[in-house]
């Protein structure tokens, strides 16, 4: 074969001098607890820190998908799933695919809603907004109630809404990551139960799930995606969501499927076996990735969920008391409506994103700008999830206000 | 809001008691240069053993994907693709999404093919028939020429079929895991360019970037797509690919979206603007794995990659002969067409794999079985990709084919 002789004649084999291999010293593991000088605090909506647990779960040597160790690792977390999403339906079935928190959209549009069927998008800021392009790509029709930046969209005009059109599916951002407001999906939930008990409700949780309580059961919810570096506190590189049985019937009804790599009669079948100690191939999973997953379930399930959310709001509205005790604005408009796991926050007048944000990463924290499309170059976003909401020893909410209020006053900022 | 107050009211916040982090010892990093009896020795075809520097690489903190450190981080990955996979034209565009190798499949289907279009794939296996399959899902109109199990489609069946009828894409698994042998990319190449030089040429690289050389630019290629846990050496959980210049106008000037976490009209600006050392969002990266990519990119363009194909080869044709000197028979039918990243071998008569690999594995290595469907319970795999290929200080492959032998000399088989 021309190939391999090719490489015969130019580098004969005998010849070869032997491959060299530097000799690697292990580099250890800094911690993150203390800010070093070294390592920056990332206080950003997702990526979050992760804790060391998970740091050590991410970092184990390679397994086959189809081993005895593997498959006890996907089995506990698809089992440990129905306890975050509060699931009391074992019918209802966990989800976990090499992705991002955007592949939820897709198996959204690919599989639970059919070409041409209506949805009903509640936008509450970007990624409402992205979610209902996405539903599109895929033959929905799309009718989206658009909050005003920092509010919810009124629940009057959801229940207005379903009673003038009927729709296959509503979906609802819980918390959009663009503008730090949560929607009370519990409320809206028995709002479509009331007046379009057939309507699938689906939620984007990415910024919600380990920090918002979600109930899935008494919810009623059909589907909830979200992904793995926010507030479930694992790397980045997972989509991570969780299906009714009912909609799962939809999905396995399908007509035609719209998707290969997201489709649900491929993923299944999968799930289902991992999750009974069996092995089941389609696709590779992120078999490191999976790992520090059930690390860092394992970590949020030993303490009550509740008392998380708790902690999380409690860090929370102790961080927007103290932006707004200098006289800073919120994005949210009220504290019904703040999200727990994030705050944004107006820049004061006078003072540029463009200054600010350089400043304060050059004083070792990591913030992020604003992207709701109307307000985007007014607002930057600080993310208190995970270790950083939970960890009092830690202190970061404290330094970034800190770092904040001295980042302002530099440039020329009275704080009130 | 009536969340909020249902855990107030449940968990007063001043009686809550401090969340515990159980105290963490950090776990020293187990070398696995040496089965150590803790850690089997994994010598599958995909994942493989990853080295304690790209390992180290996967361990590192969350960072921000729009932070400098990220952005220099993914710009190397996207530079050194370009070595990886020899293109010379700057307006060729490597890609890096959180997924599998089979999203590749997907990127293909829904970006590169127009539905209706004609496509003719080169089956030598599973693999090659499961990328039809999603092929079709995307509606592209699939002709099949099948090898027999083991072989390669012969030369002249592939003119003869472009001389019959007009394809817009071809298909060639260069590696199919499934059987373990290697097509002839650069001959099937100089074919389609000489019969049908408008056909885009679409290669499954999986199994064979970063183990097969691939002349991107030189072979005139359009799309090769692979996945980190092959012989690119890092954890699973990335579709890692390469697009042409010629393929990048045709998914731009598609007339309708198919997919939207897939969709290279999202990713093109993307990547681009990474590799220009711009932030840039469409989805988050999986920013561990990534880091971990950038690790082996490096440990492998620090040696040439005409010598690591070479040393692949040698370490593969050993183990290969080996096996053949016990008197066992290869599933590749020639070495012509055997691949170089893994062996696939028939049980003798009278040896069953549910004896055979269990055994195996009691004696401490991961083996995987067949998956031809016309021959899966006939035939076991044997991976060496990687360090197992490189680094003969670690003896991998004479390992695995001494506790080959004695398991079935202890089963029974009289060695040749």
């Amino acid at each position: 074969m021309l190939r391999i002789s090719f490489i015969r004649n130019k580098f004969p084999l005998k010849q070869l001098k032997p491959l060299q291999f530097r000799p690697l010293q292990l580099q250890s593991i800094r911690y993150n607890s203390k800010m070093s000088g070294e390592e920056n605090l990332l206080l950003i909506p997702g990526p979050i820190v992760i804790s060391e647990r998970v740091r050590q779960a991410q970092a184990i040597q390679s397994l086959a998908h189809t081993s005895p160790e593997f498959i006890s690792i996907f089995q506990k977390v698809l089992v440990d799933l129905r306890k975050l999403f509060k699931s009391s339906n074992p019918k209802d079935q966990g989800l976990v695919i090499a992705g991002s928190g955007t592949l939820g959209w897709d198996i959204t549009a690919s599989n639970l809603i059919y070409p041409g069927e209506d949805v009903l998008v509640l936008s509450t800021g970007f990624f409402s907004d992205s979610f209902a392009e996405c539903l599109k790509v895929y033959g929905a029709n799309v009718d989206i109630l658009t909050a005003k930046p920092g509010e919810v969209v009124p629940f009057e005009e959801i229940e207005s809404q379903l009673q003038k059109k009927s729709y296959k599916a509503i979906t609802i951002t819980h918390v959009d990551t663009s503008t730090a407001v949560v929607s009370d999906v519990g409320k809206i939930s028995s709002i479509v139960k009331s007046k379009s008990p057939d309507s699938l409700i689906i939620v984007d949780g990415v910024c919600s799930v380990g920090v918002e309580d979600i109930e899935f059961s008494k919810w009623g919810l059909d589907y909830v995606l979200s992904a793995s570096q926010k507030a479930i506190g694992v790397p980045s590189g997972l989509s991570i969501s969780f299906i009714s049985e009912r909609a799962i019937t939809k999905a396995l009804n399908r007509p035609t499927q719209s998707t290969f790599f997201a489709s649900l009669v491929k993923w299944l079948p999968i799930v289902q076996n991992y999750e009974a100690g069996k092995p089941s191939y389609f696709a590779t999973p992120a078999i490191q990735t999976v790992n520090a997953l059930k690390a860092s379930l394992e970590e949020i399930l030993e303490s009550s969920l509740d008392q998380r959310f708790a902690k999380h709001h409690e860090t929370s509205s102790k961080f927007k008391k103290n932006l707004e005790s200098i006289g800073l604005k919120l994005v949210s408009t009220s504290e019904e409506v703040s999200a727990n796991g994030l705050t944004a926050v107006y820049y004061p007048e006078g003072i540029k994103g463009s200054d600010l944000l350089p400043l304060i990463y050059k004083k070792g924290i990591v913030l992020a700008g604003g992207i709701h499309k109307d307000i985007k170059d007014q607002y930057f976003r600080i993310g208190h999830m995970g270790v950083s909401a939970l960890d009092d020893s830690r202190g970061d909410t404290d330094k970034a206000f800190k770092v904040i209020k001295e980042s302002l006053e530099e440039l020329g900022y009275k704080s009130k």
